[in-house]
């Protein structure tokens, strides 16, 4: 889930200098217009601690208008508040219609500490956010807008900063929770997944660049709001004035995907040695898992031309025919349409023992639907969470659950592409759509970007493909399903 | 929770056919409206053995078009279905766009009988109770309209019923089940309030007389449909418009204030020496709680005039004005109002140890704001829920909650309004307001019922207060108070 934070997003002095000026300006507007429109905001400011959170609230102080703000600090519970419930201390900190709060750590805070150190269950610690949820969704429900932040820094990124003598880092409970980094991560990426909810959402900034952390911070405030106020007016595509609002940011920053090694590549020998081993160890893994009786389910996206088709057949190939299903995912039947967008996956979920190979999936919701405004906004932000419930309803049943992002690059999608058009065998594979669809790649970067953030989680992580090289991608996918069907059988 | 299912409510033959007919009639208008308007509609049909609820699904089948409709029971799983996920089975059977499905049992059957079993600990029973309703809220917010209806009988009804040698009765799980009925009512009370939400409300139907379950039923249903209508057509008070439809049943039904015997009362002398004796006992008590840092919450509703201050004297004059606070409810001030509703209630609470006594509380959104129309159906729908979790807050944190409802009869009432407009030393206790709202009573105890139904809860029942007889009533609640905090402490 925090990987997509961990790509070295920076924005130079320069840039910082020529985005800021607007920035300031039209938050100031937008903070004006929902003072009017009496909405309370609550900004949620959350994260690793070093992360600069104080650094950011101070930004924000500087770019709002402060007679409107709260802001809090929620440290240890004072007397009076811990002869109260724990929500108590929140609650007289709302802030009035018109107003906005930021809550510095806020509810989160104690849950996620508390599990950190083990002195909270896993079962009382989700029954703790489902009670947040609840709360959250209440609030919403009364008209406030909750914007929920949260701030990552990579582990080493954090050590570096906590090494620095300064006031902040002397604080004994600073180092405490530095030392363990892991459990907070598991327990923040919980938190995190259970209150993602399409009403309020986190969002989640990487906070390694100063100015990055800044902007980005500015953007997300403002596009909640613009979003809100778009709402209230009842603007009529909100989805495309609010997604436009916010370039800058967008173009300065990369994606998960900008991270992945595109020069991996196997020799053709390697390959075919490497792929006949793999396959000959899936195929056994394939019987084993029939005779257990243990489900898998596997979901390949990806580019068009990046190379689906070729990695599923050199999984099947593998496989005996009676026990794997290759599931063609193509624009639903009008029964389908008649159902909820889920239904049609549900209903292809394979018998026990059975391979399940989805080409394309439910993920088409928040990628070609979202891009494409097939579906609302609030549709497809309230699709995380649905399928996040929906893929854990399979993990807590046993299932093994794989997702395989295939990447290439733009130039190599060119490339064959070109090729397809010009082999009359393969014409028929490329579309006008395709074309279309690699002229909104920016677009399609960002959903993806989102896409594998909200929904990489433990339980079911996606696997990103470098898929420039057509044999490193095969061998990586079969090799894949051979390590997790290894581990989970 | 099923207390107000079990008041005896009966419908005779007559009534039954002079009002059979125009439900149909308006039945099938709103199952051909919904269906043009592409609504799936879940009807689910649950509750204890034995309530008939075959006997409702055959006569919804006589009163509905029977082709727009699927009836599925889920009983025992198939090899099919127990391949996959619990909700693979149910998901196979949802309703299309402009269909109808009655569920017999559904999501609900297998957590409550293996909860009422002991085959499944609290913990994991509530976190399949917080998937249910995540999945439910899906459905609703892809369109869908659900329908809960809970069919509930006495112990000795059932007991009697299952006496009777038929088919049914001789099913063997039938037996079983019903030797578990505290198992059961406890499991499916705890069920029905994590699931009892705005969206998806619960409807808890007297099933002892077949007529007037079969009605109740018809309106319910009915009900919800023309609601779910209105909403789609935008038709300006749908409160009003939907309140109005269901005349009969409301009319023909007796509400749990019906079962309250107002003729108690207590001989002068009794009264003296007994609250006495309890005052002495809510004295040590108090000091007690105090010492141990225990809270208490007491909430005052009744009827106008029928003695929430005479009663809360007789409370405090037992207790150190240091240590408890009444707190009195009036119209909201305008820093509450920029406020969530139960902002306000938060603030209050009071400090470990302390007695906070709300003379009105947070119920006037479901009461006053409800009748006057002050506030949105859809917003105090979703209340029942939020006061739940508010005071399952409270409860968490070891706070004691009691809730009164102070009743009196119409005629009862009326005399102490003359009485106090004579009375000059009491007529600036009597109002224009508190006139017109006894011309509302019939509304009121509507909410009332309801009120009490969806909020009593096994951590915060409501006691109902027999206040004809004011000697005896002031007597019944300090003796409440002494014995919940005997309990307690």
């Amino acid at each position: 889930m925090f990987e997509a934070a961990e790509v070295g997003r920076s924005v130079s002095k320069k840039e910082y200098e020529r985005i800021e000026p607007d920035l300031q300006l039209r938050l100031l507007e937008a903070q004006r217009e929902a003072a009017a429109a009496g909405i309370p905001v609550i900004l949620i400011v959350a994260g690793v601690e070093g992360a600069g959170k104080g650094g950011v609230v101070n930004r924000l102080h500087t770019w709002l208008d402060t007679r409107g703000i709260e802001t809090s600090a929620f440290w240890d519970r004072t007397d009076e508040e811990s002869e109260r419930p724990p929500f108590w201390r929140f609650v007289r900190r709302l802030p009035p219609r018109g107003s906005m709060a930021i809550f510095f750590g806020s509810w989160y805070s104690e849950p996620i500490v508390e599990r950190a150190f083990g002195e909270l269950g896993s079962g009382r610690f989700e029954k703790r956010l489902d009670q947040i949820a609840a709360f959250e969704r209440m609030l919403v429900a009364d008209g406030a807008l909750i914007v929920k932040l949260w701030f990552h820094l990579p582990r080493k990124e954090q050590r570096k900063r906590l090494k620095k003598k300064d006031d902040r880092t002397r604080m004994p409970f600073v180092r405490r929770f530095a030392k363990r980094y892991s459990a907070f991560q598991e327990a923040s990426e919980t938190a995190i997944r259970k209150t993602d909810q399409g009403e309020c959402p986190w969002h989640i900034v990487e906070a390694t660049d100063r100015r990055y952390r800044d902007l980005a911070t500015g953007y997300m405030l403002l596009r909640a709001l613009r979003q809100r106020l778009d709402a209230e007016e009842g603007v009529d595509e909100p989805v495309r004035h609010t997604e436009v609002a916010v370039p800058e940011v967008a173009t300065a920053s990369r994606t998960i995907l900008d991270h992945v090694d595109l020069t991996q590549s196997l020799e053709l020998d390697v390959y075919d040695r490497e792929l006949a081993a793999l396959q000959d160890k899936l195929s056994r893994l394939s019987w084993k898992a029939w005779e257990q009786g243990h489900t898998t389910v596997a979901v390949f996206e990806g580019w068009d031309a990046a190379g689906k088709g070729g990695a599923i057949r050199r999984v099947t190939r593998a496989i005996d025919a009676r026990v794997y299903r290759v599931i063609q995912v193509a624009a639903p039947t009008d029964e389908e349409l008649a159902h909820h967008y889920l239904w049609r996956f549900w209903r292809q979920l394979p018998r026990a023992g059975q391979i399940a190979i989805y080409d394309r999936s439910w993920y088409g919701r928040v990628l070609v639907e979202r891009v494409e405004g097939l579906t609302q906004r609030d549709d497809w932000m309230r699709a995380y969470g649905e399928i996040n419930d929906f893929e854990e309803s399979l993990c807590e049943n046993g299932i093994t659950l794989m997702k395989f992002w295939l990447h290439v690059s733009p130039e190599e999608q060119l490339a064959r592409f070109e090729e397809r058009q010009r082999d009359p065998t393969k014409r028929w594979k490329i579309t006008d759509e395709d074309w279309r669809n690699r002229e909104k790649r920016g677009e399609y970067e960002v959903a993806v970007n989102e896409m594998v953030t909200r929904t990489s989680t433990s339980h079911a992580p996606w696997t990103i493909v470098a898929g420039e090289d057509k044999r490193f991608a095969r061998a990586q996918v079969v090799r894949a399903f051979v390590d997790r069907l290894s581990e989970d059988l």
